[in-house]
């Protein structure tokens, strides 16, 4: 691949969850993390010193985050500082967001 | 607005070219921006010291980044690193896509 411009197929893939994949290419100092959910798929409570801001692209999930839930649909957007907890439960379809990290996850190259 | 869930309508709005918007939000660190072209509308070569990466959400663009052009789709990723000299055409229909900045440009807010 070229060094500007990265496909899914180019991407790092983990399963971080039951259910729950993820794809990430990263830059400088920070990483993209394509998301994919299955239907009722959970990412279990977690923090990370982390900063994570993002964008649901498609299905819909209820977000826990710093103990706020929401309901959050495509176009939706969501910013967790580092160190604050959050959970995540995707709605009775696939779900698919895109997750950015600053600074670079170790345990997601 | 909450602090951790945002909305396009929460979003800073700027025509930054001719037939170009951006809607953005920031993070402690990170700037998230939600990018609309209309057909043909172009984001003039221009470079910045921030890092910037994205991801093509819907419509196809021409991106030339470091003098390297390529034709992009929804799905398609970028990394811009700061300073290299980047330019976009809108293909013949509307284009949306996300850009992510590190640290936050100061200018978009």
């Amino acid at each position: 691949m070229s060094g500007f411009y990265v496909d899914k197929k180019d991407c790092s893939h983990h399963r971080i969850f039951p259910g729950v994949d993820i794809y990430t290419t990263y830059g400088d100092s920070m990483m993209l993390s394509l998301v994919e959910f299955e239907p009722h798929a959970v990412v279990e409570e977690h923090s990370h010193p982390h900063e994570q801001m993002g964008l649901m692209l498609e299905g819909e999930a209820e977000f826990i985050v710093g103990g706020e839930s929401r309901r959050i649909g495509p176009g939706m957007m969501w910013r967790i500082p580092g160190g604050v907890k959050h959970k995540v439960i995707a709605g009775d379809k696939p779900v698919r967001a895109l997750d950015v990290f600053h600074p670079i996850r170790e345990d997601y190259r």
